[in-house]
């Protein structure tokens, strides 16, 4: 259950009351809300502290319900802000290369229009053998690309002892699928002070989404986006299966902001620009896609990161289907 | 492969010819073309006949990949054509239930913009406990329907036997999703004189789909739809998993008309309007949805057939989306 | 519900009985018992016609369900039983090719312990471009070896129209995975007169399966054994994942037999026994398992037939096996 | 490829020329071998420092693959070896609760056969709502069950922080499936000192399952053992598909033992026994169970976990199985 209070010291006095109960509860200061958390299933009543407002939900995921906040939350990453009705256009490489590629991409999908500047530092790959990113060199590039060209950036966090580094470059934490049930890292994340782009494991429920997303907000971080980037199913025709579904399913459910992945689940250019206008239709806010200034040379995802050309088109593409939708 | 001939006795000399070097062959005219098919991997040399052109591809489906037919196939529905560049919109009821209920319907859909009207007469029912349609009677409905609305019909084929009432009264035949490769069936269609919608099975590739296009075509009928409707996975959140990636790689790989039924992976009328719009904006050429006067009272897909309210919704959503996408 | 009487005429009796109150209603012998049906949530009280026991199940399958009928049901095929507690092996080749072919494998697996033989002369196959089976001839070649070897002969229907010659000569008609919900068959394979191997699809629930049994027994046949073959998952290492639970919890949950085909899911000769043995440990009753004569050279399904070696090696493994689990 | 040395100088030596190539390189003593491993696609030639044997495989997974260390590696946990052609079983509750539990618990498994026991300190919960395990008192109360039964313990590890606690109590660690590609975790397990037990993630596939294992002995760890225990697919009646393939693939293809868990993918106590058996069949070494004094009254999956009447019929059936299938 959640029940709304007041202020913090009657957040703080609630919870000591419902522990003494034996009912486990959290405290928790989210999109200007005083909350009390407890399990959903706990039933607690003929309590002293002065509630606001009592929400009982029949899911297992509270705080990143819709039911009981109807207006969608707005996540802000640098000094741009995501939010419903508007198209937010994350675009970078898979990898941080070199200096050059970095700059050049930044400087090119800023002036294509994109919001935020995407590339990862510290890489997960499913084998020991392949490139695994430059580390916190890589962050530096990426800072580097921020100041010249004023875009927000997001980088992937893998390691906890990698959290340092990542939060004081980055703009904005990527959570990837892989690790989607790192419940060791959601709770960090919680912590982190960072806005956290959570991906969808290729093998989780929706359900199981929202609840990662409820153990970081539960630990104290409001700002949540979701990333579907696919699935894996029984086609293997393309790199992964979107699962537009759940874009339609999360924008009813969860008031945080969804955006969508092309480029992984596309795992090959030609099918990016359909695949993120499917995104957009279904009611995602925004994308966040790969873009390199020679894919075919890039050093991870070779087949699926878009030319700067095909970036411009899916750009002019996006905003005219946005207007269509009805979002600035 | 396929040998381009230029006219119907160097067809018939040429299969003849082939068959005679121990090559199996087939001869079909499609799409304003002469054609002697092989098999794909066969290889025939120093023929005789004059041939316009020989096509060898790396795929096992042949004619109907857009590979060697670069320009999109129209299909004629009825007096309506369902083609690249516009959008097609085949709306009603999931069964036909009463004559009130079809032609209130029918009306309905036709002045909210539909180009045709479905209607199941026999349904395929994963119990045998439920309703399994009212066959001829229900045909004889739908035939009502079109004469007083002038919408062409579609409706299922499930049964051979069942073939001339069909074909008697359907514009277009419906094959279900279980039925995608019930060989016997695809090779009646073959010879059915009336277009084909084929669904893909929800446990089905891509290349699987293709192939049960091919077998249609290579048995004589050329007017093929491909129709995407969800995927099994293990993701139950929504009815099946709407695949907007296949649509994608249907329009670049296959010369046929693309559309999306959102009512099936939806399975609740609440998600059917934004899967609407991810499957056009996935390069979709027209939709197939399920309407109903009244979907809680209705005999089958109770959930997610559309109020008329919400199918005038979708309408005006799709017309403004496909303009977007500069189609008319 | 079901509703067991005490003779043929009470049947009768009751089914009109029941149908005057406008509930639809079933009336079948099967295994010993004369049983009138009703669709699972209907409810009918206050009937006069005797009764010897009413059956009220939770589950949308009646007919096939083991609550009501503890007893495992045998299945006669041929001249031999195939029951619970017994292992029983049906082998031969995937298609029937000559008839040096399948006399010669007929006489091995014959002496080598299996029960029934098996060969396709009707073969559904993805490609129209590949081996379609001989038809009718290769059914003839099938009862020769009959003749000579004793062994029963088990062969796939596709199309009803076939049904005839199939009938005649086959002691059990199999249902291909691609078929199990084409309805239509089901229905008619409920008149057949001969037992069927009713093969799980390969994107089928276990409910569904049971459902499709449902059908036949409604229809007439109680001759009718579960066949796990495999399903579609993500993982493509193997051709399809065995579903070991599915026999585990079709012997818990039906009193059909359950038997399982390691051929297709291991896709590769290689790991045909490990799961074969598997299937068997999982409490299945029986086997169908695909052995050629000189399988790399097999006109289908050439990487996975075994070697006749390899069958006996199989054959020494599973009956060791079957003893353990205390079988026959 | 694998560079497989005299001794550990030369082992230093060709590291050093290999990567003085510009390709990197690994040093390792693995199974009684002195290993320099370059990624498998690098082709480095001409080297000076002598060299015994050179494996060039066609597989992304070099260290763990069978094809070039045919005899198949013990694992050693506490005491008790883990090899191939011996029945090895690990018994225990899903999660530590109380001293009496594990302590009970622990005694019963003891003499009704288990090598091993097995009890979650640290508990991966998908909601942040459920019981979290009782962390490093857990660990206690695991090894107090160890002093007095002497039992070795596996144990779960999900945060890096924890693994001094874990490695001081555990005789083997649990990596669970859905830590199965934290890299960062799986590059501390190869320093870790213990055991590991590598549970394959629920959407992972067999060569990703395999190259998590690469990672750990690429790190320094030869002790892995493959856990089997279920994928995720569109068949829910279970609660995961056992995917037995997989059990008699990894047999075949990599060196290290393989065992399977029959709790998960059963999700109920009704299908353990059989699945159980259908591991060992497929192959496998051994099984990873789920023991409970009362399961009805669990903390966590109360539903799976065995009661002591069914373990010792488990363990009674499964060595019976092992006796026929030749396993000591």
């Amino acid at each position: 259950m959640l029940f709304i209070v007041g202020n913090r010291e009657d957040g703080k006095a609630l919870k000591e009351e419902v522990e003494s109960r034996g009912v486990p509860a959290w405290y928790v200061e989210l999109w200007g809300n005083y909350i009390v958390v407890t399990p959903p299933h706990a039933r607690v009543e003929g309590l002293k502290t002065p509630v606001k407002a009592v929400v009982e939900l029949k899911t297992e995921y509270q705080l990143v319900a819709r039911e009981w906040k109807r207006d969608p939350t707005p996540v802000l990453i640098g000094d741009k802000e995501m939010r419903e009705g508007r198209l937010f256009i994350i675009a970078g490489p898979c990898s941080v290369e070199t200096e050059e590629q970095v700059l050049k991409t930044a400087h090119f999908v800023k002036n294509a229009g994109a919001d935020a500047l995407r590339g990862g530092a510290f890489k997960p790959r499913t084998s020991p053998y392949t490139f695994q990113g430059l580390g916190e060199a890589g962050l530096k590039l990426l800072a580097k690309a921020r100041e010249e060209t004023g875009l927000p950036i997001t980088t992937e966090l893998m390691d906890p002892e990698d959290m340092p580094p990542v939060v004081k470059y980055a703009d904005a934490v990527q959570l990837g699928a892989r690790n989607m049930q790192n419940f060791t890292l959601l709770k960090k994340l919680g912590r982190a002070g960072r806005p956290v782009l959570l991906k969808r494991g290729f093998g989780n429920t929706i359900e199981e989404w929202f609840l990662a997303a409820e153990y970081i907000a539960l630990h104290g971080n409001g700002g949540i986006v979701l990333v579907e980037r696919g699935i894996r199913t029984f086609d293997k025709t393309l790199r992964f299966t979107l699962d537009v579904g759940a874009i339609a399913y999360a924008k009813q459910h969860a008031h945080l902001p969804v955006i969508g992945d092309p480029s992984h689940p596309a795992g090959d250019r030609r099918y990016v620009i359909p695949l993120a206008l499917a995104i957009l239709a279904a009611g995602a806010d925004g994308l966040i896609v790969e873009v390199h200034p020679d894919p075919d040379r890039a050093w991870s995802d070779a087949k699926q990161q878009l030319t700067f050309d095909q970036f411009t088109e899916l750009v002019q593409k996006a905003r005219e289907l946005a207007r269509a939708l009805g979002k600035s």
